[in-house]
């Protein structure tokens, strides 16, 4: 993989489950991080970093999980300087096919002070846990934290120290999203000019959105002789985000007569993991986002404009189906079969056993009967549905009937099973949503908090489905819920029932409240 | 303003009410063009792109009445190369205190092919156009459209004869977003050496975000020697949008270390213009967007990351502050006054008159009523919420009782006044909206057709507000309203219903089908 001969190919490094997943109201449940990771895979993206296996219990269980189950890619986990860090990571790694540990510190003067070290003593902390990690794996990467903030000649001395101690690859964090393109590659070239071994390692970029040059930064940091792109879904992550996989890996194919180097992304799969990362992490994609946003390309929005359209490459510099994105989006209607919803769906990335189609054609009947026209997002956000439902239901919606409008208090009537037992209550509250969650409340009183209440239109129309996210903690564990419905009322009570479900079933996750930084 | 002494001063060029609105979906209304207009000539930028004054009327009556309130902005509008286009043009900025005409042509082989020229007849066309310009006007701009993809002699051709002919600003597009950093700054550096001429005008870059380069591909054409940024608020346009104005605004200012340049923008402004500009437009900012995200600041997302947050700076390149952004969001409850509110509210940006405050109020006490703590963001879609009724209420909603829930169908009963007339009616419905819009449509029949339905969550949790954008057509004109309210389905009704009064009112605007694209 780190084939030093093939000058042309580029690594993709994945962070969406750690750097991502880090971001605050990010947080991904342990399933979900198994699927994104099995897409990641099935992408060909060469290295996943799949969390922070130190940083909770359910990091730990998801990056051993990963592991476990990845077929081609690399498996990464993060820990800071320490053996107790290093020793985790490699624990939940270690049964992957290609383990790597990837272990950092703040090497800048603002983190020399966080941690108390001046220069020999950093150097000394660097020397042991870089040799410790490499006498338990042999894909070792380190980073600089905050690297375009550190002095050259120290930056110099550390990067020569990790390459003694055995790293493969050295990785070159702008931590804050700082740098600029000329910058961002004169620092890759400064070190593979001066640091002593940096021929024998691969040099990777990791940057951040803070000042919208990620993608740039990246590309400039490749130009000079870098060959590990560091990036996220989405450019999901902290702050303003890293640098969006599907734009460099895009703008590598789009301009390959300038930017001539190959990575292994099937970029087919692009638009399918865009989606379920937006899903599941509840971040929305704006419609004017680069490569993936709804209004990214011409087919989509501006199909009406035939004026100078005469040469659909007048305006247009990728193609939809680059990315999988279909060029009809009217899919189905209501007399459209099993074996076409089948078809339909292997189209938009899912492909489903016989159990799975017979549930999602159930489903599909119901939607088509209240919507004349059910798109591909339509699909999507359903079977999003039927994966977030995919878990014990010991709390199940049966009926719900609520009053609402102008003249307050709203009133929501609901009947709900739980364990088994129908149950039935009346609520009001401020507005629908609040009378649907108090009635829920009283008929399964928890102590959960809501953090999150989030509504997304799905397509457009008054009869769009809109998809709720719920998310809700109690004691430091994070719990979500997602359902899709042409009535949001009942999408809101079906989705925070799904997260108590989860919450039931105990399946949430430590939340990580960043007791500790990250290598980027 | 074009001082060619002050060669570190780089010229804002602002085309959200052009290239911005021409996307697909972005459609803004007269009031709403003048309002954001005003806004960016407070805030400082240079040159105001209006819109396109021979597409429509409405684009006409808009670029005039900005034309004639503008303060200290350049006020440009866009032309095609014919003395039509140019004419009209004219007349709609000429009576602006600073008036610029844009003209352009498609110079690459793609755009030659359309147009029918070869390469002399498009240099004719070009010297008689600009001429004619420059007549009319003595600050003209020209642009080589799809310039990234014109071979490098034509266009050292094509922009020689503009210059000749009296063009003052000659505008370098990238119109497909194709170019990197590199080649971008190449091409700025190309023109200045081979054109005679060249030191006498001034170089404008105007980039798309197709390959997420935009920012970096404008700035490193002014490190070539361009003095004119052409950009959006937050990167609004076609496909994946134009430069965001608040990414190289901030990257100038923040890394002023490599990137020496003023511009005369007050960046306090730049979190209200952008709030303003997301809600008219419908294209909500992802949480990860640079700038003007809602997680782009530490202090909104991170406040609770205590860990190694000793110190601000280690993770924060910028002060919240410095875009307008307070530090703290929670801002008032029911027991806050007259006098708190108006303070309050300056801070956002909004200044009150007396009847303005007065209004505001009532409309505050109400959302305090029932909203335990009314957000910054909560009484910035009242405001909005105000603007959108400050329109002729022949229809106003009096009364609204919906029921709803998983037995269909849902039951809508509305109580409205049609021009001053109380008038009932019950309907019914596929999901709670639905059938409240269609008792409207029974109250009010209209044969407009609905384009556009979105909610957009404001502030978090069951009794957050929810703002409700709607979109009507009827007969080429477009209608729109918007709503804010803690009960989705009520802020639903008082959206369509607001739209519906523009439409009564004749408040429309003439859909701009893209009879032709555009310069950039």
């Amino acid at each position: 993989m780190t084939d030093k001969t093939d000058q042309d190919r580029v690594l993709i490094f994945d962070t969406t489950l750690r750097d991502g997943e880090q971001s605050p109201g990010a947080t991904m449940t342990h399933e979900e991080k198994l699927e994104i990771a099995g897409l990641l895979d099935e992408m060909g993206v060469d290295i996943i970093e799949a969390g922070f296996p130190i940083a909770s219990e359910g990091d730990f269980e998801a990056v051993r999980a990963i592991a476990q189950r990845a077929e081609t890619s690399v498996i990464c986990g993060l820990a800071r300087a320490s053996f107790t860090d290093i020793d985790r990571c490699w624990e939940a790694v270690q049964h992957a096919r290609k383990p790597r540990i990837h272990t950092f510190i703040g090497t800048s003067p603002l983190h020399r002070d966080i941690t108390a070290l001046d220069q020999q003593g950093m150097i000394d902390k660097i020397a042991a846990t870089v040799t410790h990690a490499r006498n338990l794996c042999d894909n070792v990467q380190w980073s600089p934290m905050d690297a375009t903030r550190t002095e050259h000649d120290f930056l110099c001395r550390v990067v020569e120290t990790a390459i003694r101690c055995g790293a493969t690859t050295i990785n070159v964090p702008d931590t804050v999203g700082y740098t600029a393109p000329r910058e961002s590659a004169d620092l890759i070239r400064m070190l593979l000019e001066r640091v002593p071994g940096a021929d024998t390692v691969v040099f990777a970029t990791h940057c951040h959105n803070d000042l919208g040059m990620a993608t740039a930064n990246a590309l400039a940091a490749v130009e000079a002789g870098a060959r590990q792109i560091e990036c996220t879904i989405n450019g999901l992550g902290e702050r303003a985000g890293n640098t969006a996989l599907e734009e460099v890996v895009m703008a590598m194919r789009v301009r390959n007569d300038i930017m001539p180097w190959r990575t292994g992304i099937d970029t087919t799969k692009i638009m399918h993991i865009s989606r379920r990362v937006s899903q599941v992490s509840g971040f929305a994609v704006q419609f004017n986002k680069a490569v993936v946003g709804k209004n990214a390309f011409l087919h989509e929005s501006g199909i009406h404009q035939d004026g100078v359209l005469k040469n659909v490459q007048t305006f247009e510099i990728m193609r939809p189906e680059d990315i999988g994105l279909n060029a009809k989006n009217i899919a189905m209607g209501k007399h459209s079969g099993r074996a076409a919803l089948r078809a339909k769906m292997a189209e938009l990335g899912y492909e489903l056993g016989d159990n799975q189609l017979k549930d999602a054609f159930v489903r599909f009947k119901a939607l088509a009967d209240r919507k004349k026209e059910v798109y591909d997002d339509d699909l999507i956000a359903l079977m999003a549905d039927s994966a977030a439902s995919a878990v014990d239901d010991y709390l199940q919606v049966k009926k719900l009937r609520v009053i609402c409008g102008t003249e307050g208090p709203q009133e929501a009537e609901l009947t709900m099973s739980v364990g088994g037992e129908e149950r039935f209550v009346d609520a009001t509250g401020d507005g629908p949503v609040d009378a649907v969650f108090n009635a829920v409340k009283m008929l399964y009183p928890h102590g959960a908090k809501l953090d999150l209440y989030q509504v997304q239109a799905v397509t457009e129309g008054t009869d769009a489905q809109a998809t709720v996210s719920v998310r809700l903690s109690k004691d430091g564990r994070v719990f979500t819920g997602q359902s899709a419905d042409t009535d949001t009322v009942v999408a809101s009570a079906r989705a925070y029932v799904n997260a108590l479900n989860r919450l039931h079933a105990g399946q949430g996750r430590t939340s990580n409240s960043a007791l500790m930084q990250s290598a980027g």
